[in-house]
C-alpha cells in the first residue's frame, strides 16, 4: 500500500485568511469532511478552468428560498455553469423574488397550525407570506397567457418563461439571457404545475408540454461535450437526470463529479447513493475525479464558489 | 400541561408474539421511534378501515429492487391503497422482474470500477446484471410500439403499459387491473425516459405524453374524496406531488399522513421536512393524525403492513 | 463474482405472522435495512444459543427512559446477556423507576423554557418531573451512605448499589442478582456522579472508586471466553469500551458483533464507525459474523429480541 | 408575529473574500445551515471577547487524528478556551504525534481484513501504522513510571502527563503550560486506560486515579465564572459532562452554547439532542445565545475559528 504515505498536516488557522487559504489548509489535511471539501474545490476549479468541459449544476432542496439565488445567478452570468437541472420549486421561489416579494427569516420551532392561520408558509426556518405566493400565482398565470400556443419541451417552456421575467437577478432570466438551458423533469410537481393547471382550467389548453422531449436536447449536450462535469447540490431528480444520460450516451461516465448532500446511502435511495456506486453503472467514469461532501449545501457551496472564484481571479480566467 | 400525565409503560417482549402484539407494546411505551411506529400503524389502520378515506401511497427510493415489490402489489390487489405516486425507477425495476429477470444480493463494500467491467449495476447492496437491464430495454421498447398513437397523460401512459404486462405480481399490472391510478411526475427521469427517447429515435414520435395533464385527474381524486390519507415511503417527488394538491383543492390538508424517511429536516429540503411544516402550508390538516417515522422503509413498512393486516383480519374487513 | 448468485425474494406479508416469520421474510429478501435486521437476528440467536459464547450488551443513548428497561432486565434474568456496559444516565433512569417514579409521554415540539419553569426535564419526547429526579437524588444519596468504606472499581460500586435496590425489575438489581457485571467507564458523567459529589461534600470521602480498576475484570472476562459476541445499542463509550479490549487481549477480535445506530461514519467518530473499520484494528475478527443496522434501537432491538426469543422457544433453550 | 419581518438577503460571493466576509454573507442570509454557522461565529466571538466569560471546549469524535490538533493547541496557547473536556482517544492521538509519529491519509473504501494483516488501523479515511501505536504505548508506559505515587483526579493525572510531554504543539502540553484544565471522564475507555492497565500489571498500583474527584474542580470553575460558554464539537461524554454541571450549580444554565454535530435528535440520545432540550433541564439558559450546527466539525470548526480570529485581530484583543 505504497499510496498511503502522505502524512496528515494539521490545519492551521490564523487571523488573516482568505477563503481559499483556509481551503488549502483543508487540502493539506486531506481527510474527513475538510479533505473532501478541499477536493471538491479542486475538482470544481478544474472543471471551470478547462475549456473542453461542460458543467452541469443539479439543484435540489430549497436553496433558492434559503438564500442561494444570487450565487447561482452569478455562476450563470459568468458562464461558470453550462447547464442547470432543477426542481420546479426552486424556479417558483426564483420567480417569487423576481416578481418583487421576499422570503423571510423565521424559525423552525413554531406552532405550524398557528402559522397556517397567519397564512405563513414554512420551509424549515424560512417563512413565506401566503399573500406573496398568491401574487406570484397571479403574475405567473398572466405570464402563461403570453406564451406561444404550440408544443414545447420543458426546457423550451422554461426558456419562454425566463425571457418574460424582468429581474436581472432571476435564475430563469439569467439562464435565458446567457443561453444556459434549464431542465426540470418533474415540472408538474411544483406551483408551476399547479398554476398551469389553473391556467388551463380557465383558458383551455393553449400550449402543450411534452414530458419526454427534453431528453433529445440533454443527450445532445452530453454527447457533444469533450468532457462532462457535474456539481450536484442535494440529490433527487436533478442528480438522477444528470447522471442517467451517461447510460445511453456511453461516454464511460462523467469526468468530474461533486455531490453535496446530507442523505445517507444505507436505505438504498439514489439521493444518498455514493458516487462510487455511480461508477458501477457507468454514470461516473472509473477514472473520474469525484467526491461526495456530507454537509449542508447552504454552507458548503458558497465556500466552494468563493474559493474557486479566488483561484480564477489569480489565474487567467476561463472566458 | 395536563396532557402529559401518561406514564411510559416499558416494552415487554416474550417468545410468542405476533407482529401486532409487538406493535401494541410499542404503543404502550409511546415514545421514541417505537412510539412513532405504533402511531403509524394506528393511522394506517384507521385509513384503510374507513370507507370514506382515499389512500395515497408515495413510493420513492429503491424499494422495488430492494424486495418490497410484492408488499405493494398485494396492497393494490387488496384495495388497501387507492392511488400510487412513484418514481420512474421503481416502475422500471417492476418491469425488469415482470419480464423474467431478478435482482441479486450483492454487497455495498466492493470495487465499483470492477463491477462496471463485470457489467453489474449496484443499488447499495442490490446487484443487477446489465444483460438483464438490456433485456428489459428491448422488451419495453417492443411494448412501446404497441401503444396507441395519441396524446396521453403520464397516468394514461402507465396504464397502457401496465395492461400490456403479463406478470400478475407486477405493480403496474396490478394497478391496471384494479383501477389504481399510477402517477409518476418525473417519468423522463428514469430508464422509461431513456427508452422512450430511444424508441422515438427509431420510430419517430408516435405517441405524445403531456407533462401537466395528470394534475386534472389527481385534483379530481383529491376533491372527490371525503377524507384523504397519505403514506409516504421516502420523500422526493412522490411526497411533494401528493401533498401539493391540497394547496389548490383547499380542503385544509390531508386527514391522515405517515412518512417513513431517513432524511433530516435541517438542510431545508422537502424530503426531510417534518409533517408539522406541511401543516403551515395547509398540506396536512392541523387536526390530522400524522406521524413521521425516522427509519429505513424496508424495515418499517413491512412491519406496519403486517400489523395492519393482522388487525384487519380480526375485524370486519374494509371491502 | 460467483458469490452474487442469490436472487432477492420479495418480502411477503400476511395477516397472521409472528415476529420471527416476518424477520424470516426479511432474510429471504436479504438486502437494505430489512436484510441487515434479519442478519442481526441470526447473529444474536447464534450468540445466545451457543454455550461457549460470552455476550456483551452495550447500552448508550436514552433507552431506559425510552421504554426499554424491561427488555434489558428480562435479558439479564434469562441469562441471555453476560456483561452489560452502559452509560451512567441509563442506570440513573433505572433507579428513578426503581424508587417508584415514572417517565411520561411528552412531546418534542414544545417550549423548553416553559418546561423549565414547569420543572419538567425533556429527553426528546419523554418527560420527567424534576420532583421525581429530586426524590431519586435523595434516595440515592441515602443509599450511598450504606456503601462499604473502601476502594472499589466502578463495577464493584454498581454491584453494591444494585444489591441495595428493591425493585426486581431494576436492571442494576437484576444484574446484581444474576451475576452480570455492569461496567460504566464514564460514571462521573451522570447524575450518579453529581450525587456522589454532593454526598462527599456532606460526608467526606467514605469510599473511593478507582477509574482504571475495571479493566482487570473486563480483560479477564474477554480472555476467558472461548468466543465473544457484542450487541451494541448506539455507540459512545459502551461501544468503544467493549471493542477496545480486543486490542490487548489479542484474540483477533469479536466473533460476533451487531450494532444498531443512527450515527454516520463520514465525520470519523467511533459511534458511527462501521464494524468493517473495527476489523482493521482487530476489534472485530475478519471472520466474524458482524452487521450494523442503521435504525432506531427502540424499534430494532425489541424486534430482534422477540424473534430470538421465538427461536429459542422453538429449540432447546440455552440454559 | 412581528419578529419575522427580516428579509433574507441572498448570499453574494466574489473572488476576493476573507473567511469572515463570507461568514457575514451567511449572516445576512440568516437561514438554513449558513445562518446557523454565522450565528455560531457571533456567539463564539462574543464568548472570547468578553472578559467575564469562561469558555469550555468539548472534544468528541476523532478530530485530533483528523487534522485539528493544531487548531486546538493554538486556541489553548492564545487563551481562547479556558477548559477542555475530551475523550481519551483524542489525547492518545495527541501523544502519538507528540512522540514523533504521524497519521496518514488513507481511504474509507478498503478491505479492512487486509489492513489488519498490514497492521494499519483505520479511522474512517485516516490510517495509523500499528508500529507507531506500539511506539506510543511504550513511550507512554515509560512516562507513567515517572508519575507521582499518589492519589489523583483524572485532571491531575492528565496534567502530570502533559508536563512530561516535550512537543510544544501537543494539546496536553499546551494545556499544562497554560493552566487549562483537561477533563476526561471516560479515561479508562481509551488506549490510556489500556496502557495504565498494562503498566499496573507490570509495576503494580503505584498511583490511584479517583473516578469522581474531578467534579470538585469542575463545579468550582463553573460556580466561579460570571458567565459560562460552551463550544461542543460532537456530543458524547464531553457534551454531557459540560452541560450536567449546571444542574447542581443552579446558575440557570450556560449563557452561550454552540454544538457542531451530525447526530440526530429523534432516537433520543444526548449527542444529537437539541440545545433547546437542554433548556428544559436548566443546562442552557432560557436567555442563552445558543445554536446547533448540523455539520462535520472538521469543516465547520476551522471556519468558525478563522472568522473569530479575524474579528479579534480587527478589534482590541481579549488578553
Amino acid at each position: 500500500m505504497k499510496e498511503y504515505q502522505k502524512r496528515i498536516e494539521h490545519i492551521k488557522v490564523h487571523s488573516d485568511m482568505t477563503v481559499d487559504e483556509l481551503i488549502r489548509e483543508f487540502g493539506k489535511c486531506g481527510v474527513f469532511g475538510a479533505g473532501r471539501v478541499a477536493e471538491a474545490v479542486d475538482i470544481f476549479y478544474e472543471m471551470v478552468s478547462r475549456e473542453d468541459t461542460t458543467t452541469y449544476l443539479g439543484l435540489a432542496g430549497a436553496l433558492v428560498p434559503g438564500g442561494m439565488r444570487r450565487v447561482i445567478t452569478d455562476l450563470i452570468r459568468d458562464h461558470l455553469i453550462d447547464v442547470l437541472v432543477t426542481t420546479g420549486a426552486n424556479m417558483v421561489h426564483d420567480m417569487i423574488e423576481a416578481f418583487g416579494a421576499s422570503h423571510y427569516r423565521g424559525s423552525a420551532i413554531v406552532d405550524d397550525a398557528e402559522l397556517y392561520r397567519l397564512q405563513i408558509d414554512r420551509i424549515y426556518d424560512v417563512f413565506l407570506y401566503e399573500k406573496n405566493f398568491s401574487m406570484y400565482d397571479e403574475r405567473f398565470i398572466e405570464l402563461l397567457d403570453d406564451l406561444p400556443s404550440r408544443q414545447m419541451s420543458i426546457r423550451e417552456f422554461l426558456y419562454e418563461v425566463g425571457k418574460r421575467i424582468d429581474d436581472p437577478n432571476s435564475i430563469l432570466r439569467a439562464a435565458a439571457d446567457e443561453g444556459v438551458p434549464v431542465f426540470c423533469p418533474a415540472i408538474s410537481d411544483s406551483a408551476i404545475g399547479l398554476d398551469v393547471w389553473r391556467f388551463k382550467l380557465k383558458h383551455g389548453p393553449t400550449f402543450f408540454v411534452e414530458a419526454f422531449a427534453d431528453l433529445d436536447d440533454f443527450m445532445e449536450i452530453v454527447r457533444k461535450a469533450k468532457r462532462n462535469g457535474a456539481i450536484m447540490l442535494g440529490g433527487g431528480v436533478p442528480k438522477n437526470f444528470i447522471l442517467q444520460a451517461m447510460i445511453v450516451v456511453k461516454r464511460g461516465g462523467y469526468d468530474y463529479a461533486v455531490q453535496i448532500t446530507m442523505d445517507r446511502p444505507e436505505p438504498g435511495g439514489l439521493s444518498g447513493a455514493t458516487l462510487e456506486e455511480a461508477k458501477s453503472w457507468g454514470k461516473v467514469s472509473g477514472r473520474a475525479r469525484a467526491v461526495q461532501v456530507i454537509g449542508d449545501a447552504s454552507i458548503i457551496f458558497p465556500l466552494m464558489v468563493a474559493a474557486v472564484r479566488e483561484r480564477l481571479a489569480q489565474s487567467k480566467p476561463r472566458r
